[in-house]
């Protein structure tokens, strides 16, 4: 059955690097959504808005090895669990990508309004957002629990961050109607920066199913 | 290897069973929060709030089903593809859950004040949300791609509904402060709703998948 299938190892070695890769790529798009709002660049803001080409085609080739790793190989437990992770991980990064699009078109809109207020609070949404999902493909790959479960507390965090934002948005947009649509926009890309922290957190709870699914599997082995 | 393992058909047929099952407790939970928030009933939107056990129970019941027909059966091609898509569907559903609970929480501070105004383009939103959910569920089961498309192509519609939502609501912030925290909370819950549209486009993306994989094999096995 081996005979001209690259070893199961180094295929899943090449899938984690590709997944990796489309992290950081997923990654780069929603910082430079948020760095295009903070700075009032158009250009960086543009540049996000042009397309995510490389993500998409990342996206196919992805879930392209993870169905030939099923198919080829017919992993068992863990293996099987991780693959399926992967396939569920691949399209929360292309969500990202997606989110960052939405951030873009909402700075787009932002920047022809005068500012609302120095942006404090949603740059460093976005710091967090980007860490958690940086921790939580780094915890997959690794199968790091401990990790993991950093991620999912770190959750609360960003959520609480969201709440202020919104509680201070919505003071500014009781006093001066000027600020309505400029400060509406700065709601809606907190709440773009919370599902990038949900993916995070979305990955984060597969990493502990695969590891919790292999003690299950250990803990029959030593009872037989 | 099929002694004493159920026949693969008849397993695959109760997971599909399951995954409508789980699909008909999700719209019910949507619709629930939104006939609350029309009808300012917080008798019905503390129904929604007060957790959603069963979807949980059969979130993971579904994910073993999905686990161990991979495992015991070994399925090639679309069968593969059809599986791994369930896992996917399954992850949609539980969000679908989450969302009528993001939504009842807004409906519950939306009641907190006077009506912005007479709902109809939200409660037409949530209709149109829970069909496209209900039609990416029929075109998985019965893999009809046509079914799917449509689907995808009411996709726009409820995106035209939420930017004409918004720009209504817009207009009562920017003449009426005191309909700024109304009115945000029907801005939240049409995203609300967007985003449910969004994970029905997901599953009727998974049914396009799947059989056009299939067609591709065919392709294959045309040529050999």
């Amino acid at each position: 059955m081996e005979k001209g299938v690259p070893h199961f190892r180094e295929e899943l070695e090449a899938l984690l690097a590709r997944l990796l890769e489309m992290g950081g790529l997923a990654e780069a798009r929603v910082r430079d959504a948020v760095q295009g709002l903070v700075d009032r660049n158009t250009s960086l803001i543009d540049k996000v808005l042009a397309g995510d080409d490389p993500i998409n085609r990342l996206h196919i080739e992805i879930d392209e090895r993870c169905f030939r790793l099923l198919a080829l190989h017919q992993p068992m437990a863990t293996d099987l669990r991780a693959i399926v992770a992967a396939v569920k991980i691949n399209t929360d990064l292309e969500r990202v990508g997606d989110l960052a699009v939405n951030i873009a078109e909402a700075a787009q809109r932002y920047t022809t309004h005068p500012p609302v207020k120095k942006l404090i609070d949603i740059p460093r949404m976005g710091t967090l957002a980007l860490a958690m999902l940086h921790d939580a493909l780094d915890a997959f790959v690794r199968r790091d629990t401990q990790l993991a479960q950093q991620v999912l507390n770190e959750d609360d965090t960003l959520d609480g961050l969201k709440t202020q934002v919104f509680r201070e948005l919505l003071t500014y947009m009781l006093h001066d109607p000027a600020t309505v649509e400029p400060a509406l926009d700065l709601i809606l890309i907190s709440r773009h920066l919370e599902r990038t922290g949900d993916h995070a957190t979305n990955i984060a709870e597969d990493v502990i199913f695969i590891v919790s699914a292999q003690d299950v599997r250990h803990h029959t082995a030593d009872k037989g």
